[in-house]
């Protein structure tokens, strides 16, 4: 039998805010999620006006505070299911930690919080009452990111040797932030982005898909974070050399002035065995590198567990709703994948069984907090002269 | 003021059929359209069945008789606002041509019909009905198909001498058919797949892209229709060569048993003064080259009207709703951007405008007529020795 | 022990001429071959003036008559192994027949002659004499080349179904030949180029290519001539039909209008268990596609025998003098694996060995004829209302 | 009025090495230059037997002080007129500043010598003798390397602010020392190597082409070597991060351990006004990247200086004896271009010109020297700790 869709709210996202639309679609995508209510914007009467403009018919909230306390008192069907958080950073962790109070679950934009003391919190808010809570890395949900995460466990590239994991992006490369653009103006200021901007921002993201795919964790970094175009006080470039949990070691990299990079985060591993590229701007591809053979490039859609090379292939994996190769997934359909395994996670839960969470499918809160780990070593580092700083600093 | 989302009714889409999939999320993308009502296969029993077990919520009806027939009975609001026909080619005419009758609008997966007969009738009831009808040409909604369009019609390449438009698939290299592979069975079969398979399941597209992009139409053919494999009486390859309405020549070819082709149609038009090269599997690109310029590639959500090549890029083009570069669009967002252009077309018809469509935006019937005729123009070629064949023939 | 360098003779190739620099390149690549002597000019003045001047000290002739009676009166060691002719195609038959009757072995531009009845004349002259002949197909000397060769005949790829053989440049896209460009000026004219321009410069190497790599002749043709470029009397786009000897089906196709090729060559295969994808301009590459498994690109230098997909490679073919992987080979060093298998079978010779010469190294004579053969049948094709035409007609 | 050939002695080169392969082939290239002389191995007698049986007659001296003495004594046209240097690197410096002292112009392998203290007594050497001296940073001869050092010098990217310069390669990944490899065996040794195995044989290259394209010097260093292989004393992995003599910064690194990568060197430049993107796999492009700009790549032989961006191309880049686009140049023809600039520079020495060398044509001393520093700085801050270190530390 059908079950009923599940209903959204969303905190933030007015003002024309960029990620709430692909967070939308997402959503949507299935048919079996939909936003039901909204609060969009600080100010009761924007909020409302924006509302009663959306692009399909949605309840306004005067404030989030109002959508929580209101959403919490309905019951089951009838409230919304989950809260999406789109604000900007430094408003992820007062309607987060609201929401895991009232029992709601969240899916919150990276990075979880300002900073460490509030990632902390909301640790431990989420653990005591055992909600569930998604943080929206969203490159995991590319079938390629699952399908690395994979091949790395199967052990055919051998022990990690060396990651380069790296997100590269010259939209700041100019001082964008005076020319009327309302995310790189919140973005600059320190207030509303945390200690770093382009570690916070995107080396994050490429921190989140080294330990997705290789399922090691960084332990120690060494951090420079560069301010390359005048008039700032944040970082727009960072590079941290860092050590991995097995001995290994890497590059975690990422920049706002690489002018001519749109989206570029890309990983590169490279095993005793082995070795695997990976680039986000091509997400059907994965390419494998072995001894004695060819570069071996896999589509999307066209893998096959009869290649000789991949052992035990999961079916789950194969078996995920899929278009056929050619056929090109990508951004939205990462993000979908996120919302519709979270979705199962949600459904479980209002059906009253305990979540748990593995970070298989979706990064998580554990996950979330290793972000704001690795940007204050990170910032630590840079301080102190580039020194080596362990995460848990 | 928001308005209500349109409600789109599907026939056909039952037993696991592959198109239906990715229309419904396209259907959902943006919150302003819904699947409401479905008549998902022939047998009422299983229709039904297949409807309550839906992913979510659908109204099922027994069968598209009884959807045309009691849909077109309820008032605007409440009955469907389109109907989506993604049953295989020999059971597209009737429901399409009861929807138009009814004054239904119609979203119809390609080739239009099986024959050109059937594409005449229905041509000549769209134009008398005047209702909104749309044919599946996907890949004109990629952006940079758009651009691909504006480009030429720009005058950047001069006039079009040469086209080389292809559509490569392997998936029918050996005898799929046998493996229990539903599509593979009704596409080999003449009665269910008309006069040709390779031409009529993806040469139409090759050939529509090229109309598209160039604006220009085919006038004869000198057909080769090739099969392969053995045991089947339709054509597994396809290759045409092709002269163009304004005195160019060019290419219309695809074939089904090129192993490792994916979906691999593409585009390259050489002109008197530049080119164009285009590939469905890197939707995000666009390359042009020009004497005395090194390749210049374009990427979606990129493109400057300040490049000093591009004049009068049509705001229209630019504003359409877009992620920023590097976040991929892909299949998905150009089968939304078709849903999401017929939905205007069809709020116009609902508010009792005249429907007019000139091909711009997605494919009409006339474009559907078209592939018919090239259809039928292919194999007569082919059939009478390779021999040239007027479209209108 | 060392043996003596070989001497080559130039026959044309003053004047600036683009094709002889590459030749010099070649011949002196391994330091076991020189040029010694020239005949550069029809004018015995101007070939005087420029063998004094070129850039090494060289005996100049007035003319390739005196140049082959000369040399030919010489013992061997003193007069030259073997003439690299590298004239207009007008001026290939006379000096390559007078060498041939010499008993000079010859290196031999192609197209080979400036028609079919100078071509069957040069085969008689070259088998009676049995003289080692090369025709100039420089890109079967890609190592790559050789691979692709291998691998068809391991049946790797099944039987070969389909063919696409192409070489695309763009450099007679508007008048060059109105510019002073002398190879442009000979190019067009019938007279020096013979009965097709772009057919027999550029589609006499896509033939080529694809009867060295598939072992197959081409039996039929169905060719379209095209000349998109006002005031030229040959044919500026090329396109054929063609069966092959297996009856397969294939394009061997060519064009000089299309903008932004530069010297794309390249090859695809389809067979019944796989396909094979090669381009000249990117030389090191090959990449084979085989159902169930991912892409595979070999790179010149790392192929290795225990990948479990090639069986039996030639020690031979693994053995060719080579630079590691990554060090890239290109137009030289192709040219150069030419000339160096030549001058194995010029040594035998000089040996007093029986020529013995199966095409598997270099073009041979019947190769340099297959190629007047093909354009003779496409150019009848084309005039003739584009019907089949058999090769041998 | 042609110029006899220059006569080049070999000083190493016996036993199947690598590296004398490629210089033969490029010192032959042009014909006017011949290997004629060779010292080939340590042993007398190997030295004398694999003269006598080299590819082409070769006087063989039993060594490279007998070679040195003996040729020093012939008068110019019949002694050599430069030595080419192919011996494993602790053997770089003897014979080096042996023929400078002698007058003899010298190419010599990189790294320059085994340590810092070498390096200053040659540079000494050098400067007092004002003999042309080469170092063999093969890379900067692809014309594109050029025509990437103009780009910089031009402007068109503004100021550099960051640069990523590699070179990856895997062929290390597993004690390859073990299997027989003389390559291997003597590079992991630290007394043939000197201080660093992957910095000295490939990290010098990484730096090399820093400082020739972009014209910057490296100021500090912060240097990891890591030894991932077991049972080795020398690293074989490496990574800088560096400041640069205009306040910029970037990443100098470097991998032998990084399996699939043959041979990757390549650089990326992000400037404040653009980007460029060059690798040496693929040396025919390179890729500009401007705000409001689609990717330009150009390609060698096909770039104009009509084309709006490039302000006064040098003709001496342009002139440069060039084989047309499309027919690729590749590791020999950047040989080559190296050994026909030194021809040029060694002529004019042979004429009694004072040698003059700005490093534009290929590397001089002093970038010999500043590969030492490197190397020296960058060992030291690994044993330090990964500390900041001077580069004239």
């Amino acid at each position: 039998m059908s079950e009923r869709p599940l209903n959204v709210g969303l905190i933030g996202g007015g003002g024309g805010a960029f990620i709430v639309q692909p967070h939308q679609r997402a959503i949507h995508f299935d048919g079996t999620r939909r936003v039901t209510v909204a609060a969009l914007h600080p100010d009761p009467e924007v909020a409302q006006a924006e509302a009663a403009a959306w692009e399909y018919p949605l309840k306004g909230y005067d404030s989030y505070d109002d959508l929580i306390k209101q959403e919490a008192a309905k019951p089951l069907g009838e409230r919304i299911d989950y809260a999406l958080i789109v604000t900007p950073n430094h408003v992820h962790f007062d309607p987060a930690i609201k929401c895991v109070q009232a029992g709601i679950p969240v899916f919150c934009e990276k990075p979880l919080t300002l900073n460490i003391d509030e990632a902390k919190q909301l640790v431990d808010a989420v653990k005591e009452k055992n909600v569930p809570f998604a943080v929206s890395h969203t490159y995991l949900g590319h079938w390629t990111s699952r399908f690395a995460r994979f091949i790395v466990k199967s052990g055919l590239l051998g022990d990690v040797r060396w990651v380069d994991s790296y997100y590269l992006q010259g939209w700041l490369a100019a001082r964008t932030e005076d020319s009327g653009n309302a995310q790189a103006e919140w973005r600059v200021d320190p207030k509303k982005s945390g200690a770093s901007l382009c570690g916070g921002d995107i080396g994050t993201h490429a921190l989140m898909q080294l330990r997705y795919v290789t399922g090691l964790d960084v332990t120690r970094v060494q951090a420079h974070l560069e301010t390359f175009v005048g008039g700032r006080s944040l970082d727009d470039h960072f590079t941290t050399y860092v050590e991995l949990s097995n001995g290994g070691r890497g590059l975690v990299r990422a920049s706002q002035i690489a002018i001519g990079h749109k989206n570029d985060l890309g990983i590169e591993i490279n095993g005793t065995k082995g070795s695997l590229v990976w680039r986000q701007e091509f997400p059907e591809e994965l390419t494998i590198r072995l001894p004695d053979q060819p570069d071996r490039t896999y589509f999307r859609g066209s893998v096959s567990a009869n290649d000789g090379f991949l052992k035990d292939l999961p079916e789950e994996l194969m078996a995920e709703p899929n278009i056929p190769p050619g056929h090109p997934e990508a951004f939205h359909d990462a993000f979908a994948r996120l919302h519709r395994c979270f979705e199962q996670d949600v459904r479980a839960y209002n059906d009253g069984k305990p979540f748990e969470c593995d970070g298989s499918k979706y990064a998580n809160i554990d996950d979330g907090y290793m972000g704001m780990a690795f940007i204050q070593a990170s910032v630590k580092s840079s301080q102190e002269g580039n020194v080596w700083v362990n995460m848990d600093c």
